[in-house]
């Protein structure tokens, strides 16, 4: 009989070394990507955690669970490439925010090794911030029995817009 | 036995318009190209339904749900990003299985409009097909009342490899 | 007087089969257009002709030479690229012009075919038209004795600016 | 006999602070970059220069000349784009050779600023180096006044092949 395993390690779910470290980002930004990034249901259902945050950077983690697997019970590709856009997109926040934030207007990943572990760290920095666009790059790295491995690589293009209503 | 799980839930939630189009792509391929995406955690989590395969083009779809979403309530660009990787590369598979299949080695995508509307329409498409490498290329619509919009625009890069387990 | 010294080393070598052709363009915007690519020193250089406007397409043509090979005397990956690069962005023009035009922001290229031939056509459409940003593709493709053949595909991101300086 | 044209062109021009650093590469592996690069018509032209070489790491220069300009005088970005993957591409050669080369499967490239100054210096990177695949980053800056401006910013997949006939 097929049992899914990877449910199982999703309930274990949030542990004590995910507390969120924030260095030399304004309280008020902190607090309004922490509140972005709750508010959205993707990243909620797939219990995505905020680690770090740095001007210019940003760290999340996301766990193993069923809900993030391809057919071999690896983190599957398209989620790897939601986790680095997340990254890149609040990395850019840092700057932009509390009066403009970004949307996606494009990026790229290659994915370089397979998501073999039990949890995604994705660590975004900004690249170039212009008025309009924002470039960022994004690492993704894999964590199996607590070795970090490089999984995917992102480059992105981000367009800014003023926060229409702050949701904190 | 293997009993495959997330079948059960996919085939729950199909709708009536939802039923899958198999045009001159042999059985066993098309079967293949259904378990496989059916085993996928992330694609079951979302209820990605696969509803047309034609040799080189692959169409998939995904419903509106509070997993999907970003903070305004629209589809989230990762996951606008996940599908058209995923529709690229089963659009890549009816030419490769029943012996090999591939792997994601990049992609690329632009968002191009929000992704506010009931459900995504990924349409992936093979663009050269070599022997160890494949390039395709995927649009993403949105449809909001019955209306269908241009939502994102994908080009990715594929790595063959041969099927070493086949999950039927 | 403004004198336009790389027209004539454009118009020079014109060949026969490369008229160009214009369909539904306006003559004004057209004659920018010729008149913004002949100003190009890079593609002056490598005898690049216009050779098909139409509304959200561009196509253009560059003949082999020394200037444009790589080690084997090839067309050379980063020749393709520029051509690519610079057919979606006449492509956008022709819906920009007369009155703004567009800056390269970013663009992604897949060489799928060593660059072997007598030319290279490069022929660019406009994917979706916005009001800051304009997502364009473009094929490139070698001609070898009369047979074209699939070299490179492209999806590019162009930012609209107003034209500052009319140079007609 | 072969007589090896592009290498005098290539020497003639080369200027005083363009001297070749190369750190902890093997001579015979320098070598053969320094030849494939001499031997790229297209690099010739333009009289791109190579300035240093460490394992992994590759920097080239370009300076400004009628053949790499765009409409207003500035760098074009096609050149920008070429000459980040060729930085890429040597950048892989130097851990690849001297039994292996590499191809550009694709790269994708952000112009961050407008190429104004007298010369771009690009300098490629591997990040990741695998038996088939190599993914590199590259920057290239523009030197305007003896003060460096990010540019542009590529990441790209190069196809590792084996080298079929040594040049040298």
């Amino acid at each position: 009989m097929y049992y899914f395993a990877p449910v199982t390690v999703f309930s274990a779910k949030v542990e004590m070394d995910n507390v969120l470290q924030v260095v030399d980002v304004a309280e008020q930004v902190a607090n309004q990507i922490r509140v972005s990034l709750a508010s959205q249901g993707a990243l909620a259902a797939w219990n995505v955690r905020l680690t770090r945050l740095t001007p210019g950077e940003c760290e999340i983690v996301l766990p193993m669970s069923a809900a993030v697997t391809q057919q071999h019970g690896y983190f599957h590709g398209g989620v790897i490439g939601a986790l680095a856009d997340v990254a890149g997109g609040y990395a850019a926040n840092t700057l932009l925010m509390p009066d403009n934030e970004c949307l996606t207007a494009e990026y790229k990943i290659n994915i370089v090794a397979p998501g073999i572990g039990e949890r995604l760290i994705a660590r975004g920095r900004v690249l170039k911030s212009g008025r309009t666009l924002v470039i960022t790059g994004a690492e993704v790295y894999v964590r199996n029995n607590g070795v970090e491995k490089l999984c995917a690589i992102m480059q992105q293009t981000l367009f800014v817009i003023p926060v229409t209503s702050n949701p904190t």
